[in-house]
């Protein structure tokens, strides 16, 4: 009822720091499972209701996806969540993974419904896409699911989810020295760029900044609309962030 | 049919006595559970359909919640049902713990259908949350859940709930001599501050008060508005009540 | 098609004893569960589509309610059927008794589904509240429950019912004599107001009317209006009374 | 999309017969079954869609109705289906019967679900009737009802009408001679009034009809507008006919 | 997105031969089966969507049906699956019967869910009828049915379907030669009238056709408007088709 | 948020290299399954949001469809996604088969539900057809289906769709020089007419092309939109793809 003026985004140092190692997991999966596309931008400066992003670039235009591809987004999704897991413990996990959570059910989801890669579904569409555009139909439509077909559907789902959290959980325990030193380069330099990641993946160092402004981030993070968006964090879940551009 | 003028609200003596109790059982998880927000003020004044309120503020701003917050805030809510079956017995417990019940439950079934708490789920959306906007796509949409899962979820709702009911038992069950503090000096003061609850949590006495103006109770009720107000306690249960800041 | 004249209701010799043995049945309950709010009257004169009409009035205001006020609610409501049946027979039983047992299964519907009053559901909200407002969430949401929470719900609904039209007959067997005096006080005065009530109660013959005009009922049946209609018996069941004062 | 002439309606001899006999089956139970309104008016002359009427009319009016006399109303409506079978064989039973049967179902439907009639079910209302006004609600008010209790309730209606057929065929295999007599003296007369029926049932001839005017019967029909139509006979089921004045 | 020009219907040489074929089993059940309409009209000269038209014109009006006479339907809508399949083979058949096969469940749901016509279901309503008028109602409704009824109702609609299949298939392979002759002369004149139809099934030869005028089929297929489509064969199923006008 | 000028379509080798193969198994599964329209035109220049094409065309009106024919469709359909699996191994599948596989399920769904083609299901009609036009007669109708039904259903349209599937894949093991042979032209010549497909499919070498302007294509492409797009591969799963001439 009282009118209550925004203030400008205040992150604790907590959260910066959960932040740090959420996108951080998200950028070790994208480097380390083959076939992904190479990271264009992380960072933990906030934009709109988002603590953090992380960006891919994909190398040329792509039409359809890979089996392979799409199994490889649902591990980049987990990195977030199974790093505050593992660096920060089960119990301060956080609802920062929401997002990411929505969205790799969303494709999973696809996988066995629309796109015929679940074996035990087979080829089949269950619920069938172009209905969906007419309220009447849709309805309808979906009453021609049985439990049965809709338990095989799920457990499908669950089985792909689950598949691809082990196999984020197994890469980022492979590769815990580079989750720790992105961590820890985004927490001092805020954005990091392509050539950046690329150097500290080679386990280098970052060459020193060249002036003190992290407020340069700002024009770079405006670049970064043009690139993929692969992994954002939002704030909190919001339920309006834009559908993965991967499957839109 | 007839126009009924609406009465300034009377509380019965004994009514009085239960509220007390139940915002007393509130704050003293407030305090005894580590992690959760300073209490602000506690109080048994009347407000809209509200016969009492405990209300804590956040130290820093907070934009995601982690599992053993959210937990913790289960705990606070079901601390007023608790203290009510504790001091007055199972028959008397009141319809007044319907609001938190409602807000324990929704932040259980959020827990484990977006925030992939639940073990047992796993980390997968149960109903993409994006849909939820367009009715059309929310009704079809759900009808993809097989009665296996809805279970499944059900299951972990309830465990989740049945875990924070029985920690909350626990606490108050090792702090019945702070309960029974609080709950007398609410009676007394009708409002207690933060710092009058923290002398009360050390076991020492309260200053007495400057004057005999118990109607000082209401500017500070205004301040309150801004604080959090962690677990209100309607007149009577109104599904009315604005969602937990906590998670809107 | 035709225009046909309401003609002013004219009740049966027959339906009069049904009705007064029915609100009899109401008023022992009233009088013999103890905590339940005092009668303010009952009536056998007709009333819009009501034959007839017991009231009490509760001692002050209330703005919550123990799970054993509530219990009590139910056992009134059932006092009338019980009436009809152990007086009139199984097979004489009527549809008069419809919205008394729409009223309570409304009441342990709340208890089990919104105020944690079940012990084996627990203190969680089946169906949440708030969202009843908007038709497209309340859908969804609906959708959330199992079949086996759903289950579970009815059967402690049916539960709490059945224990309560069995405690309601105990009453009204143990009162027989109480229950026949109220009848027959009713069909001879029609209305009965809380000392005559209070006096049949005590054993004592009722003071001779001071004059012969019943139609004084009528004032006192305005006056009634602000009592609280505990059970009301439509001359057949309707839909359209209004929700019990008591969990509205 | 031709413009088609309705021609007035011409019933064959072989569904007149059947008429006669269906109608007598709802004659002779309202005869024979105690209880039951008395009989106003049988009759084959077609109105609207109707092929046939038996009309009662109760000898006082009636506010709310014992488990008795709807029991009774469910084997009248039975009667004209058992009479087809018992006449002309299981193979020659007719669509005429639908009517009948939709209102005997929603009769016995009411008896579970709303006046507390069936001893399985218990004193609950199932799906409460106030929220079947506003679709929103309804919608999910129905969604509580397991499917356990859905069960209970089909299985409890099923045994109710079953009974009630199975007991109209006890009356009217108890009075083939009245169903015989009647039938003849409605393909004879086409209308017979009450003091026809009760001669009829007395086992008495019919006075000689006055004049040789059947079309002295149109008039008659008209008045029995005013009575009440206990069980009307649709030319063909139609889903039109106006609710059972019973329980409207 | 072009502008295509309908161009008038061209019926292939093996369409044609499948339809005549489709139509001679429709006619040779309406002449074997004793009781049904005699035939008016059997061609296949397309009108509209439908490839082809058996009709039959009942000898007087009829306004209730008997089981007898709808299983007899059942059968004559079965004929022309069955007529394909024991011609061309089962791999042969066609989308052709989808317009039959649905009426054909119209009907036996019918029988099963209002005319009381299934034994097993008996004389109950199953979703009553005149709710299907208003949506909300209706809704609510359907929801009363429990799934163990949902089954009955759809395993009794299955053994009438089965079973009207099964005697279809009997009665054909009893006439094999009556479905040759029939086929044969309708691929030669296109249109049978009901002299003609008779004159084949006594075995006798048709007599010569006046004139070489086929042309002269078009007014008779106007006349064949005022009777009675027993069964139309769609070129293609469109769900446009009228209701049958034997339940409508 | 960002105004994005769409660029031409940009295929990378590797997609059109897919496509090739995909269209090529369209293409092989059309001419060696018997029965199905010839070969028109088979393409991977992208038009709209298709990056291929297989269009074939029949010789003559066809308004039924048999089962043989319809199978053979859903082998078609089928023989996009199992030339990508044989060539480039199950983990590189792509979701460009969505719209082929929503497309056989649709085909198979009728087959069970609308044409009485499944034996375990009989000739019934699941979900009459009629009734889809009204939102509310629809949804009862929904209502009426079992679940048992449903997994009859669902089950049968699985076994029809795995049989397809397995079907095409046995015509592509046995014939796969001719999808190399077909899917290296495609890349070579990007569009293949009637005449250079049935020369490369009598294992003669393609005629050399009259001029390097592979841009001729286009204005070919044109005339293929009247030809019937037998298989369209989509850039993406659209949803918005025109329904199967064929069953439209």
């Amino acid at each position: 009822m009282l009118g209550v003026e925004r203030k400008s985004l205040v992150i604790s140092e907590e959260e910066r720091k959960v932040t740090a190692y959420h996108e951080a997991g998200h950028a070790v999966i994208a480097m380390r499972v083959p076939g992904l596309d190479p990271l264009h931008k992380v960072t933990i400066v906030p934009r709109g209701r988002a603590l953090g992003l992380t960006a891919s670039l994909p190398e040329e235009d792509r039409h359809n996806y890979t089996r392979d591809w799409l199994l490889g987004q649902l591990k980049m999704l987990f990195g977030g969540r199974v790093a505050e897991e593992m660096v920060f413990g089960d119990e301060k996990i956080t609802t920062g993974a929401g997002n990411d959570i929505e969205r790799a059910t969303s494709i999973a989801r696809r996988m066995v419904t629309q796109f015929g890669m679940s074996p035990v579904v087979g080829p089949i569409a269950v619920g069938e896409r172009e209905q969906e555009i007419f309220l009447g139909r849709e309805l309808s439509q979906r009453r021609e699911i049985s439990e049965r077909t809709a338990q095989l559907v799920d457990s499908e789902i669950k089985r792909i989810v689950d598949e691809a959290f082990a196999a984020a959980r197994t890469v980022l325990e492979d590769n815990t020295d580079l989750l720790e030193t992105l961590a820890e380069a985004l927490l001092e330099r805020e954005t990091l760029d392509a050539d950046e990641i690329k150097c500290l993946a080679r386990g280098e160092a970052l060459p020193p900044l060249r002036s003190a402004e992290p407020v340069e981030a700002l024009p770079e993070a405006t670049d970064a609309e043009e690139a993929k968006p692969a992994a954002s964090r939002p704030a909190q879940d919001t339920g309006g962030g834009e559908p993965s551009p991967a499957l839109a």
